[in-house]
C-alpha cells in the first residue's frame, strides 16, 4: 500500500496511483484527525470522495505516531492523551475515538488502536503491554459493531486487529491467541521494522503467521525492503506499508530490479538509459537516467514525481510477479531468483 | 507557452503538459547552458528527446537572466560576461554563442540576444540600447545562416528578432523598422512587463505591432495576467510566455474565470465545488476547493501539481476561446463579456 500520509501520495495524482497499478492506499488517522479534522472530511462525503481516490483506503489508528511523539503524550488504560505537533493542542486518542475517528474517515479498513512499546524492552514490559493492546482491541470491537449496528446490508468497513509481542516468539504467540480470539477482519503484525536487524524480525514473522487464520489477510505494518516484502510473504504475509519506496524518491534513491541506485551520483550525469532497463514505468518508457539526475540536481518537483512513480511501479510490480509465481507455484524459484538478482546495496555508491 | 525553466515545467510531467493542451513549452536557456549544460544536452539528441516532449520548444537567448545578475555582469558590444549563479564559474554570452547554445538545445525557435535595459532609463540611454541590440540581431542573424548552412531541407530551427525601445513609442518603432530590416522567422516585443503600469504597455504594444509583418508571428515576451493576454490580443500579439499560472499556482493561486482566488483562505476550507465551475480540467472534475485547501496548507507537493495543471488549463482555454472568437468574427464580444466576467481582485481576500 502507497502510503498517502495527508490525504495524498507525496507527489503524486489519483491518476498517477491508477497509472503505477495502486489497488489500496493507506491513509494516516493522526495526520487527519488533526488537519483537516475527521468531521470534516465526513461532511465532505468521506476520504475517498474527499481526496478522489475511489478504490480501497486502509486507515491505521493513529497509535503509532502518537507514540512516536515521546515528551508530547501521556498512555493510560483509557487511551492516549497528546499534544498536536501543528498547533499543541490537547488530544484523547481513546480505542473507542480511533474507532470513531475512522468511521468518519470511512475508509474501508479500519485499524484497531494499539500500544506500540519501544524497542527494546524487558519481556515484562512487552508482556504488560501486549495485554493493554488487548483490552483495547476488545473495546474496539465492541465500539465497531456498535457503531455499525444499524446499517444495513454488510458493514461499510472492515477491522483488524493488531498482534505486538516485540521480539519474544512466546509472546507475539500469546497476543496473536489473544487477538485472534476477539475475532477481526484481518489481522496485522505490529511493532516491527523499528530497527531491529532484519533476521530477528523474519523470524519473529515466522513464529506468529502460523497463529493467525490463513484465510484471513495478514498484514505486515511499515515493512519494508524489497527483500522484506519476498521474505515476508516466503514467511505468510500478504499486504504491507511502506513509505520506503515514496520518501526514498524523493531523496533521489531509485529501486531496479538489480539494486537501489542514487540517481544523484555523478555517473547517471550522462546515461541515456531508463532508471531500470527492466521497467515499464511512465518514467522507465519516458526518461533517461540522465535526465532524472538533472532533475534531482536541480531540485525540480518533477524529479519527486518521476521517481516517485517508478520506486511504486518497482513495488508493486514486485508483489504481482509475487503473486502470479505463487499462482503457478513457482514463489520459491522467484524468491531465489530476485536475491541473485537485486542487490541490497547501491549499483554505484 | 508554459515555461519549462531547467527543462521541466515545475510540478508537471510531459503528459501532464499533453493534458492541459499545451503546444509548445518555453525553456531558458541561460539555465539550461550552466546546467546540465547545452552541449551535455546535444550529446543526448536534443532537448526534445532529454525530457520527454515531442511538440515546439522556444528557447530564449539567455540574456533576460544574465541582465537580471546585474552585480554579477559587464555588458561589451561584443557580448555579456556573466558569472554563474551556482557556481560563481565566468562565462561570456555573444549573439552568436546565444545561437550556438540554442542550436545545441535544439529548440524550434531560437531568440536573438537582445540587451534588455533597466526601466526607467532616458531615452539617449534606451536609444544606444537599442541600436546596439539591433547590431547584436544582425550577428546572430548572420551566425544562424551560417551555423544552418550545410543543413539539407527546410531549417531546423526558426529565430525570431526583439523589438527594444523601453517605453518610448518612438524608439519602439525605430527598433521595430531596424530589427524587420533584418528579416527574422518571427518577431517579439522585448522589455515590457518590467514594472510600468499595464496601460502604458498597452500603449507600446499598440505603437509597434503595426510596424510587424502580419504574416509572421509577434511574441510579446514575459506577459502576462489572463486580462493582459486578451487585451495584447487585440492589439496584434499572437505568443505569449509567462511564469504567472505556474509559479502563482504553487502560492495557492488559482485563475477562475471569475477571477483569481487565493486556495488558502478559511472559506475555501469546507467549499465542496471546483476550483471554476466553468473549468473541465482534471482538476475541476475531481477535486473541491476544500481538498485543494487542505493540500495547500499541509504544504503536500500534490497541491503544486493539482494548482498548475488548473493555472495552465485555464491560461491555454483563455487562448483557445480567443482563437475560436477570432475566427468566428465575435473577438470585440469575447472581449467585453471577459472583461464582465472576470476580476483583477481576489474573489475573497
Amino acid at each position: 500500500m502507497p502510503v498517502g500520509t495527508q490525504g495524498a501520495v507525496k507527489a503524486l495524482t489519483p491518476r498517477d496511483l491508477d497509472d503505477v497499478g495502486a489497488s489500496i492506499i493507506l491513509g494516516n488517522t493522526y495526520h487527519l484527525m488533526l488537519r483537516p479534522g475527521d468531521e470534516l472530511v465526513a461532511r465532505r462525503g468521506g476520504l475517498h470522495k474527499f481526496i478522489g481516490w475511489n478504490k480501497p483506503i486502509l486507515t491505521d489508528s493513529g497509535g503509532y505516531q502518537v507514540f512516536s511523539l515521546s515528551e508530547r503524550r501521556k498512555i493510560k488504560e483509557n487511551g492516549v492523551e497528546f499534544r498536536s505537533h501543528l498547533d499543541g493542542s490537547a488530544h484523547l486518542l481513546t480505542p473507542e475515538s480511533a474507532v470513531d475517528i475512522q468511521a468518519n474517515l470511512g475508509s474501508d479498513i479500519a485499524m484497531v488502536l494499539d500500544e506500540c512499546p519501544a524497542l527494546p524492552s524487558t519481556a515484562e514490559v512487552i508482556d504488560k503491554s501486549l495485554e493493554m493492546t488487548a483490552r483495547w482491541a476488545g473495546r474496539g470491537r465492541e465500539r465497531f459493531f456498535d457503531r455499525w449496528k444499524n446499517s444495513p446490508g454488510p458493514l461499510p468497513q472492515l477491522q483488524f486487529g493488531i498482534v505486538q509481542g516485540g521480539t519474544f516468539p512466546e509472546l507475539r504467540a500469546k497476543s496473536a491467541e489473544l487477538t485472534v480470539s476477539i475475532g477481526f477482519d484481518g489481522y496485522a503484525l505490529g511493532g516491527l521494522s523499528v530497527g531491529e536487524p532484519n533476521e530477528v524480525m523474519y523470524d519473529v514473522v515466522d513464529a506468529t503467521t502460523p497463529r493467525l487464520p490463513a484465510d484471513h489477510a495478514r498484514y505486515l505494518m511499515g515493512v519494508g525492503t524489497p527483500i522484506d516484502l519476498v521474505e515476508c510473504v516466503a514467511r505468510g504475509i500478504d499486504m504491507f506499508d511502506c513509505v520506503m519506496p515514496t520518501r526514498n524518491a524523493r531523496n533521489g534513491q531509485l529501486f531496479t530490479s538489480e539494486g537501489p541506485l542514487n540517481i544523484k551520483n555523478a555517473p547517471y550525469s550522462e546515461d541515456d538509459g531508463p532508471a531500470d532497463p527492466n521497467c515499464s514505468c511512465y518514467t522507465c518508457r519516458n526518461f533517461s537516467r540522465a535526465y532524472l539526475h538533472h532533475l534531482f540536481r536541480a531540485k525540480e518537483m518533477t524529479a519527486a514525481t518521476l521517481n516517485t512513480l517508478h520506486n511504486l511501479s518497482f513495488y508493486l510490480d514486485t508483489m504481482q510477479r509475487i503473486r502470479e509465481a505463487i499462482a503457478f507455484g513457482r514463489f520459491e524459484d522467484f524468491r531465489q531468483s530476485f536475491h541473485r538478482t537485486f542487490s541490497r546495496r547501491a549499483l554505484i555508491s
